[in-house]
């Protein structure tokens, strides 16, 4: 079933990989280990007869309530599904990695709190700071996911460089303080492969351009922009279309 | 003259205070010390003859030459005077202490960017973090003016709770995930004043509710989101305005 969104509730996370067809409507129990069996009993000290919300990261939101209470885990007795359909799963952001971590990840956290589902990091060529940081990076995708109450948990995968992007196929838009066309007017189609590509601190290189020719370019604001200001700016505007 | 928005140039900030009539055409050159003469000779190693930008911080960006360079000062010689209107001049973003200073700080600097020039702190029922932190916050946005190369500093005051903003004069405004209106449907009226006021993590008390009930509420996503995040979404969606 299609559902209302979700305000002022718990909402936990297991992969369905840990569940075996968590999703079935067979399935009527759901066992929560680990951090999250932590954080329902040290943190939250709930009790048998709880509610709280599960979602399995891939679209699905488990109404459930706590049926037990062991040592390292408990189970849930589901309640209730709620299905959502992932209204941006043909949009990918492309970020490049930032000389600030910090704001490299706080640009991620909110894309993700935003609505995005599909990330690729790349190596631009002005880009200062190198190595992926998958492990990291995961748990801010789980952490965001779960804070803004959201059920896909997003992808992310990393690229040596900007040419590897230019030849997946699909659309690639580009945003550019200078462009004519506001992305506000943009209209997105959202059966259609969008790839949205940000610069670093420095540009893109001419090297970059060049693999860049054929993309769509877009202003968002008149002035300068950071390079995670524009990111997230770019996913406010998706977020309210 | 009103003017193009400026890219790729180095901005520096001397506040009229200092230079007395900077603004006037009869004042041709203009005196750097301190930290900003600092960035000009020691990290940029600007050389006599080299241009450069300085706003006053009220609307005017003055295109500048080197003229001389002292141990401790350099001279500018004007060449050239640019006046922006501020567009968002009678619109304040309220903006309650969280608990992370972090979060807190880069949403202000995120506003700031998106061309926000007039902040007011609250102490929310619900915040977590007290204390003002005026010396901190007035650097982040010098900096965030400087980096979007915008000319207004814009200016930021505390109060000890929302009751004080609701009974200054202006249209007050809320967010909530529940509204039934969009924020990017609403018709910003740039003559009118306005204080957009944010809720903190915990949103807002049954008391502070109270003194906003005349408040109109605005929706930005379907979704949670976290207090800073709607912050930085609103300034998004107004910055496209």
């Amino acid at each position: 079933m299609d559902s209302d969104f979700l305000s002022n509730v718990e909402l936990y996370f297991v992969p369905r990989s840990k569940t075996n067809d968590l999703g079935s409507d067979c399935i009527e129990t759901i066992t929560l280990s680990g951090d999250e069996f932590n954080h329902v009993v040290r943190v939250m000290r709930h009790d048998t007869g709880d509610e709280l919300f599960v979602t399995d990261g891939e679209g699905n939101i488990f109404k459930c309530r706590i049926s037990s209470i062991g040592k390292s885990s408990l189970e849930l007795t589901k309640e209730e599904t709620m299905r959502y359909t992932d209204k941006y799963a043909n949009i990918t952001f492309c970020l490049p990695k930032l000389k600030s971590p910090d704001r490299f990840e706080f640009a991620l956290e909110k894309c993700v709190e935003l609505g995005v589902t599909n990330f690729i990091v790349y190596d631009a060529d002005k880009s200062v700071s190198k190595g992926d940081k998958n492990d990291r990076w995961n748990k801010i995708l789980i952490s965001a996911m779960k804070q803004s109450l959201r059920s896909y948990l997003p992808a992310i995968s990393s690229v040596k460089n900007l040419e590897k992007i230019s030849l997946l196929e699909g659309e690639k838009i580009i945003f550019d303080q200078e462009a004519e066309l506001k992305f506000t007017d943009f209209q997105t189609d959202l059966q259609k492969k969008y790839f949205f590509i940000f610069g670093p601190e420095g540009g893109f290189s001419s090297r970059e351009l060049l693999a860049l020719k054929s993309a769509m370019k877009f202003s968002l604001t008149p002035n300068r922009l950071r390079a995670e200001t524009a990111v997230i700016s770019a996913a406010s505007i998706l977020a309210m279309k």
